[in-house]
């Protein structure tokens, strides 16, 4: 893991005296890290964390300030695993969209704190130490944290740039050992934007079975698919249902990523097992975000509700805006070689700049352009000699960003 | 540690395979099983969770409704560590609640999912498999859960009835070896509303600096204390500063159980720590439950603001539950011994019935009497042949409950 020490050296130096193992190996992510160090850089504009601009839909929002002054239960405790009507329409849902045919509301899932809760807590449920996990790379950098918090050891299986960034299940197989205990599997991939074919996927649940191993599959960005490339979900696979520990998330899908609200699907005696960390780590979801969870799945069927409108329109503005940032990217061919993103808002090129490391080259950015991106290297070591830039922000933004990398560059 | 295999067994048997260590070996709170349980009993009435009856106070929920209509950043991340303005104004009424000279907000303070995140991460922080931890017993049940996540071994000192719950440094001296990591201290204390003296407290922290030891403090609490106790702060000393690890939480100060926000206050090195925790785990605090937060405290200066008053009225009507409460135990002397709480809203009654568990106990009491309580055993040895009572509730309800508790005893 060469490139995640490069990108450690980059921090402040550490003194982790009395530590535990398991935090001193671990690093606050390089998408929380680069925001943090841009709050002291005047006047920046935002290529880095994926926070969309558009507020959260105004159905969600007053369905949510009805119940503040209606619905005293929206200021506590929840049931710990979750409001029961929320999970039913969460189950619903579920099974519309991934073709599955039933779902237990009560023991096949739980509410958690972001689709990112759902997803430690899973590692953290199944990866003891010294357990090896594989991972694409590049992957969503917090998945690497997330073993290694659990003293696990992430195993990356590169993908190929010059292939689109596909999955390669021979590869995958080949890196599998007596100590393998997990996948991890994200579609649309954050960072690259690619969105695995069925193919692929349905190989992977056969890896699955054949090594009886488990797969996390992050599902973060399953909405978000451009130019009619076909999605596929490995919930779709029944014969893994109980090797499957999913996080899904109403972050990206509603715009709602500070109200912090996802949720695990699992098989029955998984989400028993993984309720346990929730418990100790967050007792409930917050109530209200699961209130406002509620109101944008009640407004989605499939058809015409306020929830598939909103979505629908989230849709049509990513895609203009991802076209623009290729478009701005494409007239930067000396500088920027990219694959167009299938799926997500990221956009991952590769720089031509003679031997800087991608952190070195985002702090450039920073610094120079006033640009706020994300150094690749934080999605492992695939990741070197890229950065991530996230088209979340609006168009007028977006070409700000890239009228300043045009002057940084000329 | 008896009494925990006691209360895991009355639970159903676990298939644990591929599950990990850290997971295999902890179990959901009894405080969180017993709602679950009892949603499927018609027509409880509670005194298990601690949720107070009282909804969130209307200012800070108006000042919600303000923001959900004017500023789309409620919607969206925060910064990972929190709203820069909330931890200013966390770090102005920290330093004059606890008499600290000067709290960085910047590096010293970080904005959690409820204080349990904070707990959670900082024992996870600092905890390696196989050490030590102090505890009383009783103690706040997940404080044992988030030992055993992290693989340390929790070490209970028990407090003596007799004794008023009260903290027996010397006996904390005396189960300290060379494995001891931290202590873990809780006041007013989680179930029995003991409050810990400033003189026991300045020997913990001599204690500390002495054997070079973390305490980790869980000051829920804190604004709760009746009858004039007056009410002491680890945090007021500043020579541990470099040793705490304090979790605090706006959910019972502000009646805001459901809205997952608290706060750690720790060294900067240590914040800095855990912040990769809070990274893997949460993101960030959910953003609209940090304005909720940020009002909170606008209206409190420990004079007359909104807030204030909200705590007052709290603590005022606390204390007439706890009165109603207590006196409802004193009419049952043959079932009921307990110690007057100083703080809190828990009493920890010991019962007299024969060789019955507590888990069994309340069990009966839920399925007989139809009253959620909380088995005593769940808060470490001592606790068992004891059950916890939250008066958090109306005290119509209070009333109905001990109405049902004298039928079922006659």
């Amino acid at each position: 893991m060469e490139s995640r020490s490069v990108y450690k050296s980059a921090g402040q130096s550490e003194d982790t005296t009395g530590i535990s193992r398991r935090v001193s190996q671990i690093t606050v992510s390089a998408i929380k890290q680069m925001p943090l160090l841009a709050s002291k850089v005047p006047g920046c504009v935002s290529l880095g964390q994926g926070i969309p601009s558009h507020n959260t839909p105004e159905f969600i929002r007053e369905a949510v300030i009805e119940a503040l002054r209606s619905d005293a239960s929206i200021g506590k405790y929840s049931l710990q695993p979750g409001i029961p009507k929320l999970k039913e329409l969460i189950a619903r849902d579920l099974m519309r969209t991934r073709k599955i045919d039933f779902i237990d509301p009560e023991t096949e899932l739980f509410v958690s704190c972001g689709g990112m809760e759902a997803l430690a807590a899973g590692i953290a449920t199944i990866v003891d130490r010294g357990d090896e996990v594989i991972l694409t790379s590049p992957t969503y950098s917090s998945h690497i944290e997330q073993i290694l918090f659990a003293e696990g050891e992430p195993k990356f299986v590169p993908l190929q740039e010059s292939d689109g960034w596909s999955l390669n299940p021979d590869a995958i197989r080949k890196a599998i050992t007596k100590k393998t205990k997990a996948l991890i599997i994200c579609s649309p991939l954050n960072p690259t934007g690619v969105v695995f074919s069925e193919a692929q996927l349905r190989e992977i649940a056969a890896i699955v079975l054949e090594h009886n191993l488990f797969v996390v599959v992050d599902e973060t960005y399953d909405f978000l698919v451009y130019d009619d490339v076909p999605y596929f979900s490995l919930l779709s696979i029944p014969e893994i249902k109980d090797r499957i520990i999913a996080a899904c998330s109403f972050s990206k899908r509603y715009c709602m990523t500070g109200w912090r609200v996802g949720y695990m699907y699992a098989s029955e005696r998984m989400i028993k097992q993984v309720l346990k960390v929730h418990d100790a780590f967050a007792i409930c979801a917050p109530t209200i975000s699961q209130f406002a969870a509620a109101a944008a799945l009640s407004g989605t069927n499939g058809k015409d509700g306020p929830g598939d409108e909103s979505v629908r329109q989230l849709v049509d503005s990513m895609t203009r805006r991802r076209n623009l940032v290729c478009s701005r990217l494409d007239r930067l061919p000396e500088m920027f070689s990219y694959v167009k993103p299938e799926g997500g808002y990221y956009v991952f090129p590769k720089y031509s700049m003679g031997n800087i490391s991608s952190m070195d080259f985002a702090l450039k950015i920073l610094h120079e352009a006033k640009v706020i991106t994300v150094p690749g290297n934080a999605f492992g070591p695939t990741g070197e000699g890229h950065i991530r830039l996230s088209f979340g922000a609006e168009e007028s933004e977006l070409n700000e960003a890239f009228d300043r990398i045009d002057r940084w560059l000329a």
